[in-house]
């Protein structure tokens, strides 16, 4: 099945070079196809890490170790292998990490606790040993690569290459954060599913670089749905080289700590917006804002009960303001809300409030608004000051056609 | 747009009359449509009456009103309007509930809070008063129905009309229940929901009626999902109009009683059913078991995180035996699991156990089950005695264009 180009795709930017940072791909033939497949990054040393991971309970291994490995915080290496995601595979798939982590660490003379692995791609098969071991010898030898090789490589079912960049002022130096990720879905046929790595120059200790990205997370990454599903393999990666020469961020209180949280939070909202915009079969990038919720968690819940609400999600693919399935949605969200208070909009324009329709709704505009490609949807829950914003896709045919029409 | 039949459809079947119940229809023309939409239950004095509602907080008057008045426990009729939903009107829309009860209370002689009233169909719109009083007044003048009939009028997306009925030996005496079901769809375009009604000769308690209704529907209505919606109008109505001559059943220790709970879940268990075969675009009917959950409730949990997740009912709809997509819907349920001890079979075929692929999977007899209409998904969790049974449908293109071709 030849995918197209999601309708809501962004061209790859241009992206500079980070510092410390050196990205090769090969071939390791993890399924029958010709491209490359396995992506290496090697970082200078002194480079920092920190993770955000899939809470899914029945993760990958390479989930279980990246997730002790981001604790101690310290990174040398990352290999990303697709076409084969080695979950639910046990003792065999950790082998097969096991030896991709020490293969690496002696060709860098590092501990292979410094070698980040992730995989996406079918499950149940263990990662073939032999395969991984001759794709690792050839990375290792192969030449730089650019951004967008890389991200072509980590992709599977992706229909677009996905890059993002941003720079802040951290006391005078220009710190740069360059980022790729891959998924198409929660989870996209045979597990395909979210993986994204962050490069920054930024000299940041590890206990900070973790908290800012846990905070953006909490606002990205946690704000997105294509089909309400929960990837066993989601990882998000950043890695910090420390080669900007900035005074080393360690805390809120550090100088430009602002800028740098700021930026990592853009680049996390760029990343994940373009997992939204490859959704499986979407044809509308759809923003819900929430507003007026007891607190800004319960503002989140309940723009993720709208986002997941696969009525919702069609009727917005059927280009209909139907207000009422968002009252329903809003409703079953388990979360404090009073139906007599509530107001629903489309692209900025009230259809009801407080509870009723709006006598004198217009509903012209708010066709018009459903036509486009990008689709607000607001709701005020009248009750606090909580707010959220979640993003998510429309429903569509496509979305069947290729989780269902074709086998995976 | 006009519906086929599901394919998954059962006829109606032969169903006794009820003493103390007598049904009758009417058009009301909540919309421009020449059929019936306006269903009366004449029921016998001293007929008592249980409720189970939805649980989405943005519940229509309709719901707030019968949630009160069946606490009292006693009835003497039921309306239901179909074609209007009366959800999300204010006080207008409560107004006319109110109208209702008060004509019918006139007409019988009975308090205003003994007549019980739904509303199915568009969202947002008042129910008219005037159309609701003169479908009232020709509803009381209108000659005894049948079951079928009654079960028609209540329907509005619905591709066939839903009955069941079973009987019960108490000391002696045969109890006989009968019902009629409205529902395609946790939530149907313009909130068309889950309607049922449960008739009874039995001569029971209000108290213990509630009892057993609340247990029944733990295992049958709370077990269903078509797509995760959670309706602002779902209304189960259980009637007893003790003219069968048992000895009145007071509690779980009156002689007879195991055996009425027995019939009364066996009923909802079938209309249960009934709506997910009429499931929107349901082209398959699903049961999924889960066994060895920590506990029931959580057997419950993790059966429903498989029935609503979109990638296992398009997988279903696929024919394609996708078990990995089965280990990330345990994993996302939010309930105890391990990944290592976790067993997934298809109609009664085990394709991989304690976290692992079976070296011997036989697929040809799975691949031969999934062609079928009736599809079973087991589940053994491997970590105690919880168990569960949870009912779906399949996700299909007949679903998006339900929901997002046709304008509602």
């Amino acid at each position: 099945m030849e995918l197209e180009i999601s309708p809501l795709a962004k061209p790859f930017p241009d992206m500079p070079q980070i510092a410390g940072v050196t990205l090769r791909v090969a071939r390791a033939g993890y399924k029958d196809w010709g491209r490359c497949d396995l992506t290496y990054a090697e970082l200078a040393e002194g480079t920092v890490v920190a993770g955000v991971f899939t809470k899914n309970v029945c993760c990958s291994s390479e989930v279980e170790l990246g997730r002790e490995q981001a604790k101690a915080g310290k990174a040398r290496a990352l290999i990303v292998n697709a076409g084969n995601s080695n979950a639910f595979t046990g003792y065999r798939g950790r082998e097969a990490v096991e030896q991709i982590m020490g293969q690496v660490a002696a060709h860098l003379g590092c501990a292979p606790s410094e070698v980040f692995v992730s995989s996406t791609g079918v499950i149940g098969v263990p990662l073939p040993k032999d395969k991984a071991r001759a794709g690792v010898e050839a990375v290792l030898d192969a030449e730089p690569c650019s951004w967008e090789d890389a991200a072509r490589t980590i992709s599977t079912t992706d229909t677009f290459p996905k890059g993002a960049m941003t720079q802040a002022m951290i006391g005078g130096k220009t710190v740069t954060l360059a980022a790729i990720i891959k998924g198409s879905g929660m989870i996209a046929p045979d597990m395909a599913t979210m993986l994204g790595y962050i490069f920054t120059d930024a000299a940041v200790s590890p206990a900070f670089l973790q908290q800012a990205l846990s905070a953006a997370n909490l606002r990205t990454f946690s704000c997105i749905t294509v089909d309400s599903d929960t990837s066993t393999s989601d990882t998000v990666l950043a890695f910090a080289t420390a080669k900007a020469g900035n005074d080393p961020l360690t805390g809120e209180d550090s100088p430009g700590a602002d800028a740098f949280t700021a930026a990592l939070l853009d680049i996390c909202r760029q990343l994940s917006h373009l997992v939204v915009r490859d959704g499986e079969g979407a044809q509308k990038f759809i923003t819900v804002d929430v507003t007026g919720a007891v607190s800004d968690e319960s503002a989140r819940k309940i723009g993720l009960a709208i986002a997941n609400s696969p009525l919702i999600k069609t009727a917005i693919a059927g280009e209909d303001a139907n207000w009422g399935r968002v009252v329903m949605a809003v409703g079953k969200a388990g979360e404090p809300a009073d139906r007599d208070r509530l107001s629903i909009g489309f692209g900025g324009v009230w259809a009801a409030k407080d509870g009723q329709p709006l006598a004198d709704y217009n509903e012209a505009p708010v066709a018009e608004h459903l036509k486009g490609r990008e689709i607000d949807i607001s709701v005020d829950i009248g009750l606090g000051d909580g707010r959220a914003t979640v993003w998510t896709c429309d429903l569509t045919h496509g979305y069947i056609a290729i989780n269902a029409d074709y086998r995976s």
